[in-house]
């Protein structure tokens, strides 16, 4: 039944001075993960609105409105859309689109229902237009009236079985029933591009969808300790990075075996600050990263207070040692409302099949609670040659580019 | 009915190692929210509940159950309550239980419909009981039918109109009808305290917010330029953090005139610069606060992208003029989603409030997007005795610790 899908933004259209800019981001981002399910889009700009075309004007199959719908709802940026048929702008295309939609869409509900309850909903941007909004959705209403028969539909403005759209502009008019919620945010790639630390725990994968809504084309950085851990350990955050690129052009996942430079920590400092001292190291590693690859930033998916390495003293210490400023998205957040996004995000399964991971190898029994600066400092001069030892794991980066 | 409070906490739970410090700190907390209304409680730890005595044995008013609402809801680390009742562990005490406030319990429902549809949700922690949790529920369904009249009373286990709670421990038994949830997340006080900036606008409010329900006490640090800002400035600021402080022990609100920092960047600097060197002036402050008071962390309302001094390079090199790491929790956050949040802690109104701010105060036209750390650092170079002024500012601070 319909042609076109008629997109709305909220957030970027707020921003006067760049609109035009997030817009085309916007579109490219749609165009991209379309075309990635296999369906090449036209797009229009116009005022406040994007419009999408077909190439060839056919109607959307089913299989094809199933699969767009699931691509745009993963589109950041974009706040609702609409399947929908275009007119010209004025009343008599409008009402042609009316009669030639209505029975179509009331059909299902007249099965359910002797009385279907409905509400026409006019916008028009073009103010020069002969009728008013209230006048176009009084002859829309009437007319549904005289498709279907008066004794089968009532209005309802408040809690209706389903909603007639109609929007007149300048240079043409569109006509809509359901409105599909979508991701919402800001476009990703009209941000810096930056570096997540992914485990394959619950925290981290929310922290990088979150930091994606912000407009930030993600990367991912996994540290693993081959032999220590098994060669799964990497391939169960290779899924999870999968499952997060549905979400923007894909990011590259980058390995990093950390091994060698634990062993270091076990065999020279206080058991008790490996967490830090870890975590510490992983951090200078994703700072090379950065440099190398042009990021800006690094996002984890840290807590404050959740486990004993997300003390506000430890986290000042691991911070310490980074170059690049640290995004932590869950930074306020409950643990309850972390896993209701995993679950939303459908990389909650995955996060929870059991694997061993690089943070608990050697792991001690009583991690301290509240490192000191110039403790954890001293704890790191014992180390032998530190830096070589971060070197050579920066140098054994594995990159998977094709996820 | 009821004179005592079945306490429930869920995270907090999960902290074996430190369950009873946790369990300490969150009592300590609700006594002191409710002694600020005016209500004196005394506390009893039992496993996995915490439950509230008055200190005489007599009910609690109507007027007593809403203070205690209040206030219970806005204790952090507290999961849900329920005004209840306490017997000893044996059947002969819950029936009597049962007996005593069923009619009352029902009697609301009675007069709307004719067949009040319930439910029994029976716990025995203690496994040696005579009875299980399924005979103690059907025993309790009996006796209800029987005060009621089988007509009268339906089981519904899945959409009940009432829900009568029993829980059967080694030392005693309890009953309940309603359970009201309250905020979640870690008890304020159990991590480190911190410093948040706090603006008269939406986003930091929800900000301290969020960082309380991490364990976190939040001190305020406000910055107005006057006489280029009016004082009501701060009054409204002021305003805000009485607001917040309900949810903790008050934090203290410290107001920095920051009118001179602000001339010298107008004269000196390029003012396409000037936004990113107010905030790092404000770092600058933040940090000899934190430093002085003993305070760990930096929080702010900012989000990622959302202005112009929010690009990820402008954070990063705002944020290099920290000496204490910062706590973004709005960094991931939808605009909506704050908002809503804003609206739910009654900070909203008060925020949207017209108000000049110190940010605005020679605010640029066109502020630099992607500032260089290195430029900024010229720019900063050109400031004729910046420390100086810095510390005259941090001189002229208020406090006041009495909101």
């Amino acid at each position: 039944m319909f042609n076109h899908i008629v997109c709305r933004y909220n957030e970027i259209a707020t921003k006067s001075g760049n609109r035009s800019v997030f817009e085309r981001r916007l579109i490219d981002n749609m165009r991209m993960l379309c075309l990635r399910a296999g369906i090449r889009l036209k797009f229009a700009r116009m005022r406040g609105r994007i419009l999408i075309y077909r190439e060839e004007n056919s109607e959307f199959t089913e299989e094809e409105r199933e699969k767009i719908t699931s691509c745009l709802k993963k589109c950041f940026g974009l706040d609702s859309f609409s399947f929908c048929l275009e007119g010209t702008p004025d009343m008599k295309s409008v009402m042609e689109m009316v009669e030639k939609t209505v029975p179509a869409a009331f059909a299902p509900l007249l099965e359910k229902k002797d009385t279907v309850e409905f509400r026409t909903r006019a916008r028009r941007s073009d103010k020069s237009f002969p009728l008013t909004s209230r006048e176009i959705e009084i002859e829309a209403a009437t007319k549904i009236e005289e498709l279907i028969g008066a004794g089968h539909v009532k209005v309802n403005l408040t809690n209706p079985d389903i909603t007639l759209g109609l929007e007149v502009r300048e240079k043409n008019s569109i006509l809509f029933y359901d409105s599909v919620k979508s991701a919402g945010g800001l476009p990703v790639g009209s941000n810096a591009p930056v570096l997540a630390l992914l485990s394959g725990g619950i925290d981290s994968p929310v922290a990088c969808h979150m930091i994606m809504g912000r407009g930030c084309h993600v990367n991912f950085l996994t540290f693993h300790s081959y032999p220590y851990t098994p060669t799964e350990t990497v391939g169960k955050v290779r899924r999870i990075a999968t499952l997060l690129n549905r979400w923007q052009a894909p990011g590259t996942l980058y390995a990093c075996n950390i091994s060698e430079v634990q062993k270091l920590i076990r065999d020279h400092c206080d058991p008790r600050y490996r967490t830090v001292l870890y975590r510490r190291m992983m951090m200078r590693i994703a700072s090379m990263v950065c440099r190398e690859k042009k990021l800006h930033a690094v996002v984890t998916g840290e807590s404050v207070g959740q486990v004993a390495s997300q003390t506000v003293e430890n986290l000042s210490v691991i911070e310490k040692a980074s170059d690049y400023p640290i995004l932590r998205p869950l930074c306020g957040l409950d643990k309850n409302e972390t896993i209701r996004r995993a679950v939303e995000l459908e990389t909650f399964p995955v996060s929870i099949e059991p694997m061993p991971d690089s943070c608990t190898v050697f792991a001690p029994p009583s991690p301290v609670l509240h490192a000191k600066l110039h403790t954890v400092e001293f704890e790191e001069s014992k180390i032998p040659d530190m830096n070589s030892a971060l070197e050579k794991a920066f140098q054994s980066i594995e990159s998977f580019s094709d996820i």
